[in-house]
Formats: C-alpha cells, sequence, structure tokens
C-alpha cells in the first residue's frame, strides 16, 4: 500500500479539463499498489480510480499496460478500463509524473481464500489468458529467470539477515532454475502478479481483476504457478491440496494444460517462489526514505521455496 | 495522512450486519486524518467513511465527538455525521478497535488557500462556534498552555536537532505564556484543528468540515488564533495581512469579539503557534516504527512563534 505523491487540488481541476468528467468532488489517496499512488476520484461523471506513476514503472510501458487494460475490458475481462480525454489521449501528466484516470470497480480483497475463491482464480486466470492470445504488444517479462541472478548479487552479502541458509539455498536454485528453465512453453499475456489483494471479490464470484503494472508476455503456466504460490498456501506456510486442486481443476476445465506444462511445473512453481522472495528480500533491505509502505516478509517465499524443492512431480500438486 | 490497521474482509462484512447499509461493495484504506484508519466505504446504501480509532484518540472521548458531530449536522454546520446501527448505536468495535462509520462528504482541501478561502474559512469557524453553543457536552483541552511544559520537558534536551535556538525560545515563550495566558474569555466547543486539511471546498465555497478529533471546551478566540496560524502564512513562512483581514473580518461579521478577546488576540496566536511547535517538535523525534505517517516540519512553527513575538498589538493582526 503507498500514496507516494501528494497532488494539488489546482492541478488536479486543471488536469480533469481535458476529459469530459464534469466536476471535481472529491479525491483522496488509497493504500492500493505498491508501484504508483492511487487516488480515489469522485468526479460529476461518477467514481474512478486516478493513478500517478512512480518510478518503479517504466514510462515506455505503459501504451502496453493501458492497451493490454482495454483490450482485455473489450473482451469481458472485468478489469480498470482507462479513460480517454477529449483529444483520445489515456495517458495524461499530472504532478510531473505519467497519471491516468481509470473506471473504478467494485468489489474487494479475500484475505483468507478458501477452495472455492481458488477455484474462481483459476477459472479467471484462464479467462484472462484465452482474452490476451489475440492481444498484439509484447513485453518481455523483466522479473523472469535471467533477472534473478543480478538482483540476487549485489544484495547477496545479506542474506544472513533473512535466514541463516537463505544464501546456500538461493545459490543452489538459481543453478537448477537457469539450467533447468523451460523454454517452449505456450505463451501470452500473463498478469504475473495476481495476489489477492489484485482480485477483487463480490460476494462469492470475482468481480475484477486490478494492478496490471507486471503483465509480460511469457509462459502462461507460469502465471498459474504464481497464483498456486499465492492462494494455495496457509498463514502457517504450509501447502493446501484442497486449495490448489480447486485452483488447477478450474483453469484446466477452460485451458487444459499441455504436457509439457505440466511436466515443467515444479520447476515454475520453484521459479515463481524464487521471484517473490528475491524481491521480496531486496525491498526489505532498501526501503525509500518517507515511503508509505511495508515490505512483506521474504520467509513467507522461502518457506515455498523449501516446499517446492521437495516436491517430486506434478501428481504432487494434483496435475497428471 | 495514515493507515495504521488492515480490515479483514470478514470481519468488516460481519460489522456491517449490525447496521441497514446493505451489502458491502469496497472498502479502501485513504490517506486521510493523523490520528485514527480511515476508509472510503461504498454500500449498497452509498459512500461512506469507516474510522477506527487507534491509541492516540482516548476511547472515552469518543462520546464527546460523536455527540459533538451530530448536533453541529443537526444545525447546519455540515460536518460527517455518524450512522447508527439498528440499535441505535454509533459506536461499533472492528478490528480490535473503537470503530465508527460517518456519511461521506464531497469536497478537497485547497493546499494554497487565498483571502477568499480564508474568509470562507472565518465566517465556517464562527458558525461553528455559534451551533456548538448549546452542545452540553465538556472536554477540557488536553494541549493548552498546562499541557505545553510537560509535553515538551522530555524531549528538550534534544530541541537543538531542530534549530540552534529552539530551546531557548521555548524556554522564554513558556514562561511568558504561562504567566499571561487569559482565563476569562467567552469559552465554548473549539475544533482546535480548523487546518486546510480538515476543511473541504467545492469551487469556491466550503462543503464541510472534518476531523473533530482535537474538539473541545476552550476560548473561542484560540481557536481562531490557531486557524490565523494554519490559513495566513504564505509558503515561506510570512504572514500575509489580506488573509488575516479576510479572516478575522469574516469572523467578527457573524460573532464579534469581545474587547478583552482582542486584547489577547496577540498572546494566542503566539500559544497556537507554540503547541503546534510542540507536537510536532515532539512528534518529529517519535515516529513510530511501521507507522505510515510523515512528520510534519516543526520549523514552520518555529517562524510563525518569532513573528509573533514581534507583534506589539491586536490592531498589527488588523484587529481594533
Amino acid at each position: 500500500m503507498a500514496v507516494y505523491t501528494d497532488v494539488d487540488d489546482e492541478e488536479l481541476i486543471g488536469f480533469l479539463r481535458a476529459y469530459d468528467l464534469g466536476a471535481l468532488l472529491s479525491c483522496k489517496g488509497i493504500a492500493e499498489g505498491v508501484e504508483n499512488s492511487n487516488f480515489y476520484l469522485h468526479v460529476s461523471a461518477g467514481s474512478f480510480i486516478l493513478t500517478l506513476y512512480e518510478k518503479r514503472v517504466a514510462e515506455a510501458d505503459l501504451p502496453f499496460f493501458l492497451g493490454l487494460m482495454e483490450h482485455l475490458s473489450a473482451r469481458g475481462v472485468t478489469c480498470p478500463q482507462p479513460v480517454r480525454d477529449r483529444a483520445g489521449r489515456a495517458l495524461g501528466r499530472l504532478a510531473g509524473r505519467p497519471a491516468v484516470i481509470v473506471t473504478f470497480l467494485d468489489g474487494y480483497s479475500i484475505h483468507h481464500p478458501e477452495a472455492a475463491h481458488c477455484a474462481q482464480l483459476g477459472a479467471a486466470l484462464a479467462r484472462l489468458h484465452l482474452a490476451g492470445a489475440d492481444f498484439s504488444m509484447r513485453r518481455p517479462n523483466s522479473l523472469s529467470v535471467a533477472a534473478w541472478r543480478p538482483l540476487y548479487a549485489p544484495c547477496a552479502a545479506r542474506a544472513g539477515e533473512v535466514a541463516p541458509d537463505l544464501g546456500d539455498i538461493v545459490a543452489a536454485e538459481l543453478d537448477v532454475l537457469e539450467r533447468g528453465w523451460p523454454r517452449d512453453l505456450p505463451e501470452g499475456v500473463i498478469h504475473a502478479d495476481l495476489f489477492p489483494d489484485n482480485v477483487f471479490f463480490l460476494g462469492d464470484q470475482i468481480s475484477g481483476l486490478i494492478d496490471f503494472y507486471f503483465a509480460c508476455t511469457d509462459a502462461l503456466a507460469y502465471d498459474l504457478a504464481v497464483c498456486l504460490n499465492a492462494w494455495c498456501f496457509d498463514a502457517a506456510g504450509n501447502f493446501d491440496a484442497a486449495k490448489g486442486a480447486a485452483m488447477l481443476g478450474a483453469y484446466q476445465s477452460l485451458r487444459p494444460l499441455t504436457a509439457a506444462e505440466i511436466e515443467a511445473f515444479p520447476l515454475l512453481a520453484r521459479g515463481a517462489a524464487m521471484r517473490f522472495l528475491l524481491t521480496r528480500f531486496v525491498d526489505s533491505l532498501d526501503v525509500p526514505a518517507g515511503a508509505l509502505v511495508r515490505p512483506k516478509d521474504p520467509r513467507e517465499y522461502l518457506a515455498r521455496l523449501r516446499f517446492h524443492r521437495g516436491i517430486g512431480a506434478a501428481r504432487d500438486y494434483g496435475l497428471a
């Protein structure tokens, strides 16, 4: 959660003049998204979210993210839809930063997902992958296997601050992942960060997906492995086989995995755990002064990595 | 700005069952208020603010604050109005904290008030004082002159971290304020923290006042002195006589100051500057770990205090 940038009322009113949204009624910084500043925006035309992009999001990537949200919205995936100004532009500038207004989605994040929520998530992820199949833009995954060693190296000396054996595990694991990472799996648009925070429910139904700022072109099954890590472990860090089966089953009912994806799944799950272990580790060492953000605990993902290292084959996740 | 407490979706849905507000649609932590956790709450019945009271607000004071907001709302002062549950209770409990739902007010804070905004504020303050005249509850001002020395003493040794002469100025000033503080001015309900953050505008008109959690029973003219400090200095710290005249004139058009209030005003202005200098100084030394809050700069109020010390008489503020 973060609000990094304050928005001046006069600047905001000037910014809104380019849009057909009527008068400013209210604008409040909200604790949503860790990469950007987000605001609840109430104008005569209704409720919206105003996003200011902070430094961690590359401006050159914004057309991909905004284009993707428009593409998915048009294909029935409920996600924030960029609002275009009178000149047809989705991307503006406010408080010295790239800025965009998107539609407001009702719904709330489920803090303790049950198997039924995991099934909903599996189906939503499959629909996202299917709807993204004809999206024409590409963006490489800048946080995939090739990025992990360079991300880790400058911080390796401080691994012991997180856990005594973190350094040994990461070193061994990077070798395994770099050597064995699959290259020829079905690719497409992936969300790459579909944690419970980024999925809205109304009652038992998913009402929307948000925060597409890690979305990229990569192996679809890797996205499923990210979700398995994010949704199917209990608070104590133990894998919940019922949640895993519910998610994987619901995904496969809409998009059956290929034999190669199934075979690769245990390694993808280890890689997904490694990706979040490493970014959480690096973030925990480097909290910017004044940032209104609580770093997440890397040890949760160290525990998941340990679990995946003990998995023999895809059938141990309920895949066959 | 602060969100200290996360609210679990299941707990919130349970909490809402006591109210006639319909289903939960959305709940987002907002960057508003420094003492409490505030959330934008969207339910079937409309938009509201959910407030969780953190430790700095004494639970025993909540009936005063909530009663005051109801009293003022009923007398035409637009402020958040507590929503009562089906059993008629305004105060509930959520996430282990006292919790209240209040009406959502449209409007936005003016970051750079002009003289016209200061006039609006002066009139709104007078209306607040008049509307509070028949409020029957009392709450002493726990941050008035008697509190300043005990607040400062434990931190005095670190005064030099803020400014080389802070210690000397505070020591001399506390003697003057304690000796001369007026005791017999007209009293009533004061807001005591009516900074621009706590005043909403729509266009050029004030649309609402918020954050009554410093409200108390004290000299009405002291509230005006707080507002003079908060609204009538420019970004460089210089007093703006036009803004001062606009605020004081608009206030007096609805509630003329007595001769004793006018005579006491320069000392009240010094006291108001001292109060915010000291709380900002203490807060700047003691940012709680994990708190999502940026401390405000005490030096802004040291500069105001210096200005007020150079004032000879009330006519220097435009009062006569």
